[in-house]
């Protein structure tokens, strides 16, 4: 009884697709956490500004690209980073762009 | 008697502005042109798809962003790329982009 929405494949990937995700602040915010928690993250669990709706949009685009993977447990709807794949697919890409996001810890931190 | 255009400095660089930048293919392939040439192209040196005003639109918008410098010799407008500039501010992002732009040569080529 899966309820698995589609995934593109690590061939399917394209860069004009993973950097229109990746335009979007609200999408790099989510991108960024997921790197941060290295682990997977309830949809409801992220620290975002906007409406449910509006993320789950965001969501969407972030699984279509190919930069998250999504499965339900239970009732939530469960989202993994796919940096493994991403990095297969363009190397130092998704790194680059979660450094360039995350400010650096403080000298000493 | 300089007709320099205005150029950010690289604290003043914008992730989100770059990226903006970059999700255009035709910008992609300036910023791939000038990485494979190695040296400063002029305006009309470039294989692009759209028109010279076009054209001219993106090569500013690269220059807004802090991709690319350009200046004048004579009356051609030079274009640059801010590599170095650009690493500094967001360490892999344009070698990312440029390595995912660029088709990897053919095996024993």
């Amino acid at each position: 009884m899966e309820r698995t929405p589609p995934h593109p494949e690590v061939d399917q990937f394209s860069l004009q697709q993973v950097l229109e995700a990746l335009v979007d602040p609200v999408r790099r915010s989510i991108v960024a956490q997921l790197h941060a928690r290295r682990a997977d993250m309830a949809c409801g669990a992220f620290d975002l500004s906007v409406s449910k709706s509006t993320a789950t949009h965001h969501f969407k685009v972030l699984r279509e690209a190919g930069l998250i993977r999504q499965h339900y447990v239970g009732t939530s709807r469960m989202n993994t980073l796919r940096d493994r794949e991403m990095e297969e697919a363009f190397p130092g890409l998704l790194t680059a762009v979660v450094r360039a996001e995350t400010p650096p810890a403080p000298a000493g931190a």
